[in-house]
């Protein structure tokens, strides 16, 4: 692992993640740029002293040396978005497979860079939308995908938070410090921390792919460098159109994802306050109630659910299942087998240049007087 | 009452929340513009055989040379859009107080007219803006104008529907008929129908006013030709922001409207789908649920609700409380005294011209390559 | 109308809901057995002097004397349990048609014989029981009648309230006054009040009739002469067996009625807080959401809906319906029609005499050793 | 561990649970009495060949032979109810700590022998009733010993399952066939299987202890050996109430435990369906909606809370909190100090005893003619 020192929040989130299911051990980490910090947490984590690294260079390097038996499988990079670029590129020519936490990069250059390096690489790559492994998230895109709603015609996905309703940043909140830094965070705040989320998910449950954007940008909170606040309209691929909106200003609100979508004889919804059930709707039938864990469920839906139905998975699980996935990948390539489509649904390395492209051109267009600003890669 | 005859939903609705409070009896009516199905409508409604009259223009005439104490009081007018404005200005100018359904006229032009008509008049004007009638709803104004949630900063309004989800306007349908008719609805179908509810209660809840907006509009069904689904954002006159949409297309959607405001402290959220509670959210402390018939309220919800505490009322009594605050009011004005405060609270003619400009202004901004368009009366 | 005075809830109540479908006007009162508050509450009824009575019996007695084109049709008595008994025989003697409020009479031996009273009048008979006047309870008794569960296996029904968490009756509220004294309520305080009620639903959609109760009533809060608590395990006729439970001193609940109804395959599940919607279960596919106002609804809920789906009826509206259907039935009879089976879905006689067994029989097993009592008639 | 083997669900749970925090690594463990699917499991688990016991005493002679530093600290029984007993003797006997799955014993004198066996061996013992590590039900036991509620007065606990509802049991399900087979499950079926836990949540939550049962218990499905039904009211020692009930049978219905308590100023609500939401309700002013991961929770509900509020932990994560408390426990008493209080919070031998009561008076109850059985340990 590389980043996840003490009192970052997302660290220790990849951590139970990855541990959840009992197919991956954290073997060796380099926590913090400072090193004294680095082996603080590599011993609160009972590593072995010499895999606790000064810096993620010295890791990477002394990892790739080590004997195949030995040596890491893959990294897990969950630094700040300006720190993610370069342990990518070197994890990646140096033959370990890659989880990133997302936004993918600082910017759409980097990205579609950190592109071609993941694709001569031969290695998987996964960055870590949770909310797409959410296992009604995948029967949504599954029963979306299907065709049993027509032609899709309206997507609506909202992602409000409430926390930067302060200047929470004038204080020492580590969290807020660097997510509404510039310098660390990159050209948005909030549309980049969240707003990826809610495009991501829109792009993966509706199977479109968006082609221009008008958003409206805003820094509610004063002082603040970087927006906490804005709604997009999407235009997609087939015609249809969508409304995306993140806050984090919406004083009371937690982290309510929501995403609805509509065809023309039905649709789905979730949100994530009650994560292990999909609304289907229908024009002209009741509602139904599709259950996390239950028998009627696509292998999609299955195969990411550990309880019965009734028992209820969360965000961590979804985010272990990420995790689960890409492991089952990395092992069926060290077996020289064949993935399952089912392993092979996690959000990879096209997923972070579309979100990179849309952090570029909601901002783009946030600054425009013109209506719509395309999205291009 | 003028319009709802055979096959009219609203006129029906009408007649049950004048008829709710045992205070308002239907006297008169020229149903249809057909004096037979006038005829047939006023007999099922048991009036008296002189009093049905053959056109709304032979009603308004012959009633205000009636005596005071037989004529009617207020007329309630509940035909399309096109047919609002002529027998509005009649009636006014005739002494009669007038409730008419929204939106207020056929254009901008027509409402501005009748606001001055209106104001010379000196006769009350209700607006039937049904949702500004729940009790919750004025509770949810109450607590923001209170100022106890700070700077209000963001608005969120929606109102699904899916019921044109089909070209239904196709089949003989007739709610779908001239809803979708420009020469009888005017220039918005949906925007109009039910994205101008959606405003009025945005503005009525945050107590702000729109200066500006920029619009996405669609015809969704093909061969419609009137918008079917819409979003814009607003810029309030305080600096805050907000996200409106309103869509006929949501198939499986019933007509769930919703409404969210946040201030710097907190904000209240409420729908139609519980339309007894009002959820009160803050930043750092838990959410409460207000109810609707309980102790706690403020006197504008107390004054609107007629049961105790779980006993839910619902659209009617919502519509019903308009129809009740107008006829207190006209009831006030004929006994020379002064009406409540809360009695004054209904939808009138300001709304009226608001709701008008909203549909000129979105639907000029769904034209243009600009983003934001000014709203302007 | 025979009570219903100033201060009462339940009065007011009936006036709104006969009066919702414009069909039923009240014509003359004997809303006290103080004459000069009955002669008040008439006048603000806007009632004719000459038909606002002194006391039931002399307005019985006079409008019996009217000729048929002027009496009243039908009595409505809203007077506490213990003056249940006599107006309605004498209505009933005198050739009325009886709305009476639940429960039906002061003890099972009244009830039975007004059971024989109206039946020998070829009168319609219609108490109060407002749940089943709700469509979509309505129509989980169509679906459970229709076998699509198969056999009934298990009902769980639930009657919370707070209000009575106090000793609210040691203050001048009239609504708790009358309801904790034995020489006016009967044998039965919360159970009687509400217990009723939950018992009458539990029957109506299961389809079942109770064989053997037992129960567990209590006094909660001290001082109170009647039962503010209790429960009861019930066992029907079909061998299933059920648990309700009726309470006033939740201290927070309002008055969310709840009902759940299980077979072999699925099951029913209702509740008053969200009165437009019915989930039905499924032990191997997705639940349903039947909402109020669709098209997909049995004629029994159709013909009891107002408005289209999604603009939501509550308490007002369910009580209506029975009295449309009681108003449906009258008509009929006085013009040689049948009246439809829909129209004949109110309930009655049957219901009011069960009602009362059950009061006995559920305080009778409260005070027994015996696990199991006997529900007699 | 001990059992947990090819197929078992809650072994798997158990594992996940034990694993969740990084602080709990699987060292050796019987899986199965079949010794060759024993070593099967292990392998899956990568355990090392020589801690993969043939059987639980070959696992305990063994591994309390090896020197301190290697040994397991603590052993996980997972096992059919029959063979709770002997395991837990041996390991206690032979210096372990012990985890068990519930209800704790095959009767309650087995439960109260190993009770004593617990008091001499010094060791700690958990046993896991899930639902009470869940943050919520924590802070509702937190809130209602603070004494904000008043005097508890009423109880209500419910626990509906459907999926027994039809003869599982004759097909090769294995959790089907030992939960309804007698001499595997004890004197119960659903009683002891569900029945227990919600008898643990309400005298958690309630801070109270039952005196007396009285209980109706059924067998619905044809053929089946044990109870799939029933239900029971409960007599407190403060002189409360409560009513309980626990069913397989109830199609449709999956997983969802509820518990309200009442006391005279207001009361809490839970239910498994929205694991992260406390709703506290009051007499006179709003509910409130007390949440997961948030700031103002009590220390009770922070310590067992891993993500920040909106992040929804679920039944693993529950079920985690115990591995956690109690392994928090064993460190400190390996270390020598003295453990929080939040850490002991952890369901132990004196919950098994009384749950093994529960079982034997809900049952004897259920056979008996008089309305109470004494609760009796």
């Amino acid at each position: 692992m590389i980043g996840g020192g003490p009192g970052a929040f997302i660290g220790a989130v990849h951590r139970i993640a990855a541990n959840m299911d009992g197919e991956i051990e954290l073997v060796c980490g380099a926590f913090s740029s400072d090193a004294e910090k680095s082996k603080q947490q590599g011993e609160l984590l009972h590593l072995a002293q010499q895999r606790i690294y000064g810096s993620y260079k010295e890791m990477i390097r002394r990892e790739a040396e080590l004997p195949p038996t030995d040596k890491m499988d893959f990294v897990s990079i969950v630094t700040p978005n300006h720190l993610h670029f370069e342990p990518s590129k070197m994890a990646l020519e140096n033959g370990f497979h890659v989880v990133l936490d997302k936004p993918m990069t600082f910017d759409l250059a980097e990205a579609k860079q950190l592109n071609e390096i993941a694709a001569r690489s031969g290695k998987y790559f996964c960055l870590t939308h949770t909310y797409t492994g959410y296992p009604m998230v995948k029967e949504a895109r599954q029963q979306v995908l299907s065709g049993k709603f027509g032609k899709i015609r309206k997507v609506y996905v909202e992602y409000p938070q409430g926390w930067l309703s302060t200047p929470l940043e004038a204080t020492d909140q580590k969290q807020a410090a660097w997510r509404t830094d510039p310098s660390r965070s990159g050209a948005a705040g909030g549309m980049g921390d969240i707003g990826t989320h809610a495009f991501n998910i829109a792009e993966y449950v509706s199977g479109l792919k968006t082609t221009k954007i008008c958003a409206n940008i805003n820094i509610v909170v004063e002082g603040r460098k970087l927006d906490d606040d804005g709604a997009a309209f999407l235009k997609f691929d087939n015609g249809a159109t969508g409304v995306l909106f993140a806050t984090q200003i919406a004083a009371g609100e937690e982290n309510n994802v929501k995403i609805r979508v509509y065809g023309e004889k039905g649709g789905v919804q979730w949100q994530q306050e009650d994560p292990n059930t999909l609304l289907v709707k229908w024009l002209d039938k009741p509602a139904e109630i599709w259950r996390a864990g239950t028998g009627y469920l696509s292998s999609y839906a299955k195969h990411n659910t550990r309880t019965p139905a009734g028992h209820p998975e969360g965000y961590l699980e979804a985010f272990a299942n990420h995790y689960r996935n890409f492991a089952l990948c990395v092992q069926a390539q060290m077996s020289g087998q064949k993935p399952q489509s089912e392993w092979l649904d996690f959000p990879g390395i096209e997923d972070g240049v579309r979100g990179m492209a849309f952090i570029e051109t909601v901002i783009a267009s946030g600054k425009s007087d013109n209506k719509w600003t395309d999205f291009k890669i």
